[in-house]
């Protein structure tokens, strides 16, 4: 199913009659409580109440299957013992009800019957062409239309309002209570989905079908783990293609964390790591708390994005400023000065010992004079230096700050740039002034900090977003056209020579080497090579060359060749003994800065491609970066420029700069190399790969293959 | 003044009669302000308005001048032309009112006549025994007297609740809007000071003082910049030896944050690396936003702290778990099993699919058995491999929840661990049971990410507090007697061999070196010293002797060495023709891993020293740890395990541990190095010193002096 169509999922959320099966009278039970909540809700669809111990329940008729209940009707509530649900569901399809939200609990989440369980209510459900969320979830919510689909206080609360934001969440209790919390702050939603077990409809089932609804602007997700990254990434793209963002609180990304997410759901997670080159990449902006959700929801609310980094910061107040500026520097904001010609012009109206550098502080003495503080504000966003801006204005109160909010507002429909409000105030003393701009879309925040994090998040979109509609309208380039790779014969790990073959078929430099028996170098009266060069033992038993003492370097004569040569198959055989030795590899000693290719192919994601620098940098500062294959120049010289050491390859100290263009050409045709051969290669480790002046090579490679295929 | 007394304000924040100068029966005017704040907003002493210019204000008898006020006064709030402060000072100290708050504005923050202005308010303060808050600030508040001295919005809400916090800020108006949201979110204050421009009482003087309050459990603080850092250390040292933290919000600390800062309040500030240094070292905890305010003061205010990282969680729902998992591992808590006689006891009465492990989660089906997850809680809080407890009990509200809330108090009464309640619901549905929870001091807070931010607060703050009492009963021992250092003969900047013996001469390891002129080099028929060698240029002139081609390495033999002497002094004085040279320094050439040892006063914190890694960890990475000098053994490990890079000392892949108790000694050493001599010494550059296996040896070391003190 692709992330561009939707999902077919309107009479879920929009059912013209719902059965509830396991109705129950007995509000303690789960069973017991969604024919009520339906009714106190406000739903004006038809409610049917399924149980065959019961003749009415709630002054409804209660039915006794699902096949009795009369059409239409396009939802089915279970609330049954788990060993029924699949009967349950086989009726639904039977019956015409083509949706079902599964309440019911005991499945995967409990241990292997569960799980096997499971696998019958996806089987029953497909074969009756049944679309279902859950099991184990709480439901589903419909808050434009006023359906409640679900059981437990956050379905209680029909006080809630709504608004154009969709909320996807593999937490059920725990998402109620950030709706509870944001709808306090002023962010509402349209739909709300506890996805439970997922067995059928999926997270990114749900978020691909909410980014192509009109009456959704910002789509949340809550996750713990997903399967398909690859999805996850198309779907990412889609946001950024359409304009319109996911905020995704991604939980369970420590080690702790993890084990806690993996004991909750039951499910093995990808690495962190891999889910954030994914956020990097789409249109995806991280959060981690109800207050980031409420921030970046109401920033993506303005429905504008700023076009580039800029930001301009107007206050009456130095602190504030300062702390915005701070906060600007996190997100990689910048901060530039303003046009010297918006300068004079603001200088005519600010009162003195105003600071007119940026942040502008015009000091508490304007605090009484909306109307030149508003003269400024309108000046700064003509200011072309300026992408976004950020106001506050301390002093303004009650009947005050309303003429001054309708006044800004007129201001800001002169431009598209972002302005954000911080607005200190607790929400009572300004509520008037406060909804009239949330009715005009500007966003207020509560505290300085907190407005510049929304200005970031909304250049952080733009920014991917700008990448993304050019890279889309460029043709991908390959570095090279798909090679084929004999792969048939080998065993699945492949030695040193073998890999680096691989590797130089694909067009990624290697050490000049070759492999000859013990046997032809004792024979040997002239070295196949300049001195001093490496050598190694070839076999693809022993992957860990130098763990097993197999590894010379800096050799420096043909005496001194012979004695190694001995050596290493010696140690080798020692460390392994019966191991199969394709031969001694003699190779060039490359020179230059080590850096560390990597690539997998993850079981979750697909085939991804890490570079960093050798040594310590990847190990312990972690310092790396990743992109997922295939990918062009562009996205190498990216990954080059992102690793926190890149000073190291661009003449540091005085020092040459490196063959920048050659690593980037190396980076993506091992990119080519393990999308192109996915379903063969599991892993590539070129390390080290040594970058100088004037070209890379790759001194020491290994490749893992997958179990071959059943043929 | 020592912080440890408080310093006297007791009249300033409770003054019996208040006189207001600059009087105004104009409320658009600053003087028009206090008079009517003060009396709205239920101050029970004495009002006397000051203004030659009227006979009454606001109903009251308006005096001439301050000598004409009846006594007793304590307090003036000025409001007049900046020009006229000086004698206004004056007259109160003649009058007997012996302190003041000063609004005016026009001081140091307009430039050099306003500093020299502000000169003279400090002169006439101190000549007449005055002291002052300000000038350029916005007030005082002492909300548990309802003593309101200041101007502006801030001062005119009336409903401000008091509580055990104080809040001094260097930001006026920002500093209202903080108090206005932590109060909505229920943190009040007892006393509240905008400092303004400091130019008397300081920021320092106030938290030294609010410390040694009984009515302050929690002091906050705003700051922009501090001058005496040193005092700073003290103040946080006081904190740990009393058990009550300060809460510090430092702003301007990124590159544009501090360019703000400093165009804000004209002052100079020193590196945030130094101050975070301080609040690493003492009884501060950082915050950054007014929800962290809220959180930690909430936390503190429980009067626990845990005697250990050990963090323990119960939840109804797993994804809460999993976030407060994450937030953990943030904080450096750690989130152990249970210990097994625990584990068999909740089991006898947790919920079916209850994950047992740590965190605990119940699911929802305990949610309407307070009583069993009660139970539960008491277990896990005499568990002795628990801490402290965080719980999230998602289903509890209205009645029920006060029962809870009422049971959990009886049970946290048993105990003195520190207990933490996520509380995702707004307030209003729980406000009983939530003032419950506060008035027991049970701390609750709104997120499960922010419960373990503030569970983290309180495991840093009571580490940190173990570690200085633990301290401050060992006697701090000395690694080396004081050393008298002949300095005064010398230029300002040492040269490698002059600077390498005053490190000797503080037991510091140095290269084994000579230094001998070209002729005694040219005629020499033996080498002083083992080959390879190091030649460098020894000169007071030329520090940076690489870049002066000055220095070969790895010189093998005797021509070799007489070559690259020759070499050396020709390059050095063709880059810097005249240059005073000492001669040609041959020293050994030593092994090992390189570090950079540094060391600065620095002219706000003193004698400051670092550590790092050389090459790229400092200058790139900034991997490096900072001490205050003097320190012990034990304070030079904690900077060496501090490091990122850490591994590679400790035997990395195999390879020999280093000579890390040589390299404490040496670090301890460069300390009293530096705080023995910081009259003399502005800093020491070590870069770099060897460490292996064996021992430790600057191979290259600059000392540069202070300006001589004039004779």
């Amino acid at each position: 199913m692709s992330s561009a169509a939707p999902t077919g999922f309107a009479r879920l959320f929009n059912p013209r009659g719902i059965a509830v099966v396991g109705a129950s009278g007995d509000p303690q039970r789960i069973g017991g409580q969604p024919v009520g909540i339906l009714r106190d809700t406000g739903y004006r669809g038809a409610i049917y109440p399924v149980n065959p111990k019961y003749g009415e329940i709630n002054g409804l008729r209660c039915y006794p299957d699902v096949m009795s209940v009369p059409q239409p009707c396009d939802l089915a509530l279970i609330a049954v013992n788990a060993t029924l649900v699949p009967q349950v569901l086989a009726d639904c399809g039977k019956a015409g009800i083509a949706h079902a939200v599964v309440f019911s609990a005991g499945f995967r989440e409990t241990g292997e019957d569960g799980a096997r369980l499971e696998s019958q209510i996806k089987a029953a459900a497909r074969n009756h062409g049944v679309r279902f969320i859950g099991p184990n979830c709480i439901g589903v919510m419909n808050l434009k239309e006023r359906v409640y689909c679900g059981f437990g206080p956050g379905f209680a609360n029909a006080d809630l309002k709504s608004g154009p934001v969709a909320f996807v969440s593999q937490s059920g209790g725990f998402a109620f209570s950030v709706v509870a919390l944001a709808d306090f702050e002023g962010i509402s939603f349209n739909y709300i989905v506890s996805t439970g077990n997922e067995a059928d409809i999926s997270t990114l089932d749900l978020i691909a079908d909410f980014l192509e609804r009109d009456d959704v602007e910002v789509v949340v997700t809550y996750i713990e783990g997903i399967t398909d990254g690859r999805r996850l990434r198309e779907i990412g793209r889609r946001a950024l293609e359409i304009g319109k963002p996911i905020l995704v609180w991604k939980v369970g990304n420590s080690d702790i964390g993890r084990a806690a997410a993996e004991s909750h759901t039951a499910s093995m997670t990808a690495s962190y790591t891999l889910y954030r080159t994914a956020f990097n990449e789409g249109g995806f902006i991280e959060i981690d708390d109800v207050h980031d959700l409420v921030d970046a929801a109401r920033a993506f609310m303005s429905r504008r994005l700023p076009r580039g980094p800029n930001v301009a910061v107007i206050t009456t107040s130095g602190g504030s400023g300062v702390m915005i500026a701070d906060a600007c520097d996190r997100h990689g904001l910048r901060m530039p000065r303003l046009a010297p010609a918006t300068i004079s012009a603001i200088e005519r109206v600010a009162p003195k010992y105003s600071t007119l550098s940026n942040p502008v502080d015009l000091t508490a003495q304007i605090s009484a004079n909306s109307r030149d503080f508003n003269h400024i504000v309108g000046l700064m966003l003509a200011d072309p230096n300026v992408d976004q801006l950020i106001i506050r204005y301390g002093g303004v109160q009650g009947k005050k700050g309303e003429e001054w909010a309708n006044s800004l507002a007129t201001i800001t429909d002169a431009t598209d740039k972002p302005v954000l409000v911080a607005w200190s105030r607790v929400p009572d003393p300004n509520e008037a002034s406060m909804q009239l701009l949330e009715k005009k879309r500007i966003p207020w925040l509560l505290t300085p900090t907190r407005a510049a994090n929304a200005a970031g998040a909304l250049y952080a979109f733009s920014r991917k977003r700008a990448a993304h509609l050019a890279r889309a309208r460029r043709e991908f380039t390959r570095t090279l056209a798909p090679q084929a790779l004999d792969f048939l014969q080998q065993p699945r790990i492949l030695s040193e020579h073998q890999s680096k073959r691989r590797l130089a078929q694909y067009g990624i430099p290697v050490a000049r080497e070759v492999v000859m028996s013990l046997a032809e170098i004792e024979r040997m009266s002239a070295a196949p090579l300049p001195f001093p060069v490496a050598v190694k033992i070839d076999s693809p038993d022993i992957p860990h060359k130098t763990e097993a003492g197999a590894v010379r370097l800096n050799v420096g004569d043909l005496n001194a060749l012979k004695a190694a040569a001995r050596q290493v198959v010696g140690s080798a055989l020692d460390t392994k003994p019966g191991a199969r030795v394709n031969g001694v590899l003699i190779s060039e000693m490359a020179q230059g800065v080590e850096a560390i290719v990597g690539a997998v192919d993850d079981r979750f994601f697909g085939p991804v491609v890490m570079f960093g620098l050798g040594g310590i940098h990847a190990e312990i500062f972690k310092d790396v970066s990743y992109r997922f294959a295939p990918f062009d120049l562009a996205i190498a010289h990216e990954m080059i420029r992102e690793i926190r050491a890149h000073p190291l390859l661009t003449g540091h100290r005085g020092k040459p700069a490196l063959a920048l263009d050659a690593l980037a050409m190396t980076l993506s045709r091992v990119s080519l190399l393990i999308a192109d051969h996915a379903g063969r290669i599991a892993e590539i480790d070129i390390n080290p790969l040594f970058i100088n002046d004037k070209s890379v090579s790759a001194a020491d490679a290994l490749i893992v293959l997958k179990a071959a295929p059943a043929s």
